[in-house]
């Protein structure tokens, strides 16, 4: 399972197929949602069973938005490396595994949302996909494999801006032990963890090239 | 879950990510037509079973043309926009959202079409789809993001024609309240809403650039 | 659902979403093979499960084969095809509502294949496929949306080869009055009849382009 | 199903489609982990049941490897191949075919793991999808669709790191005679295999293009 032999394999085809996970582990959550099976056919029993559907709803919005944020910093990282070899390619394996997990915690917490296990397995491994990441990163920069122009702060600004989900998942977890109601709020603060940990961003800008956002 | 960090995703990826979305989701509905498992195997339990089910197919039918449909007034609203922000890509996950969610409804009225309160939520799913995309379209033209050669004029066009499918949504809902049979029919009204609210627009006419487009 | 609003729809996407469609609808074939769920843990119950599955395995292969089949003639058609009306956005949606429909007929006859209206619905599908694929293929000769180096000869000889498939499911349907064992068979006459029906192409042929193959 | 007709089926699209099932049936091997349904709510009852889950986790982490390892490959040799015909298209079908149904055994032996059958099965399926792999280069090779830069020393090491998969999956099948425990080890030999098979290739090195590794 280790030493791949990436050469001849190009760098696009890397990317997309990386798209294609999200968008199929994004798209697969709904299937969470089953359909509820009535003991009788009225309204307001199926008006219950969809309320009763609620904690499960709420999981999937969560876990879309939160799948749907590392999409965008998977690329925003990706936008910056040039080239690859089989350590990367592991990583970003790596990182497609934990999105590919993410379904199963989620179904579980969304049934069993009284149970801290199942929290901590949730926010767990929201955290997994986001240290992956982190660690492609880490070796992009350490291997050389960055574009030129991305400056040694640029560089440095991306690490620790990467940090944020990690560290609202263990809060998440921290949390779980005082509320279980309390501890999912973690997951509201990653843009606020993120400007702490990046000041020099600025809000909803257009799309810079990367190098003149190492310039700025 | 706010203030993405843009810079550097391809707009490419996100219309990639978006297609992918689409066709995933379009072809997850018929996962709903589930097998009936029959008590006794003679052609004629089989046969009704079957027609038992063409509530169902009746529902992936009319879910699949319009998601379609959707996908083809997505694609539409895009080659037009030239640049995008956070801002945007967080309006496109918001419709994407919508539309991964879309099964579920689907599912639920196809197993109970006698309910109104399913079908209120599948023809608000739907509305929820095409508001967002409005959504996206207000943004990009408040923000800037749509190419040079687009007039005012267009932008407006596009805007009114995207009030046809939550129009016939509305309208259905409105239907349900009183007659459950009567309400898809509104659906039908989606392409007469679009050429009432876009009167200038030909049938069938070939592809035009954006800038043949707004100069007609 | 009628109308479409093609203009600023760009063509690839269009290929990009059915080949999407096409590898959505044949990977999920084998969710189909549901895994036996053993009264007794020992090896010959689970061999004797694994043998009582066979006809399923086979449905899977043998509608792997067609749409894979199915998807190869999409995209040898849309290679002469230029440039694309609201007519052929929808007919192709109309291949691609009959492709995503193909898993449920699958599943049917590979759980009643003792079933010859489960066939026949199995058949039938396949023949849909086909038959809608002629319908863009004939929309695109009337509509000029072909090549300016598609020659009228070659033109008719895609129309013939494009009978087929609906030749070999009419066949399937009508044999599987006389035997369901005998008509399956039928699908391997496919090939036969593409030779019978466009004599002049030859077997194995690298690629060449639409002039070259147009000017053959 | 045979006797393709492939003119006018552009190579790329054949490259996407690939890849796009190869995502698809890595993303679904997660559904296999379905979230358990307790007798009692309680936080002890849910980890014993997770814990009864790790089996099928290790299943899922490992086949996702593999076919990671697997898509890693293919990507690799088609970057070889500056052409194609039917051949090679159905022989590329029958590597889609091989990889789309390995999450049937994967599924099988993570609920039998105490079965010698589903374990063969298992490892069967990979070897399956590698000598599928190893019949579109071999065809590549002998059908003139190699770039004109590939060297046939490099023709061959490609063939001969090929039978890595291969060779680890009879090692596997023969030792599940000895031990089920001891089996699965044997897919750590891949690398080593494929090192032992062609030794000329670096560790780690970055992307070299076939012309820079065929001259090597």
């Amino acid at each position: 399972m280790e030493k791949p032999q990436p050469e001849g394999l190009s760098f696009e085809r890397v990317v997309f197929f990386s798209d294609a996970v999200f968008a199929i582990v994004i798209t697969l959550l709904v299937l969470e949602l089953k359909v509820p099976h009535l003991a009788e056919h009225n309204e307001s029993t199926l008006r219950q069973a969809l309320f009763d559907l609620l904690p499960r709803v709420a999981g999937f919005v969560i876990s879309f938005l939160i799948i749907g944020l590392m999409w965008i910093e998977h690329h925003r990282i990706f936008r910056y490396i040039a080239d690859y070899d089989s350590g990367l390619l592991w990583r970003n394996l790596l990182v497609l595994l934990c999105v590919s997990f993410v379904p199963f915690p989620t179904a579980l917490f969304s049934e069993n949302y009284w149970s801290r296990t199942a929290f901590i397995l949730y926010a767990g491994s929201f955290g997994a996909v986001a240290t992956a990441k982190l660690l492609v990163w880490r070796h992009a920069s350490k291997a050389n494999l960055l574009k030129p122009d991305v400056s040694p702060e640029f560089d440095q600004r991306i690490a620790r801006r990467s940090l944020a989900v990690p560290l609202a998942c263990a809060m998440a977890i921290v949390l779980s032990f005082v509320s279980l109601w309390l501890a999912p709020i973690s997951f509201i603060f990653i843009p606020l963890f993120a400007r702490v940990l990046d000041p020099s961003r600025k809000r909803n800008q257009k799309i810079a090239t990367a190098k003149e956002e190492a310039a700025a």
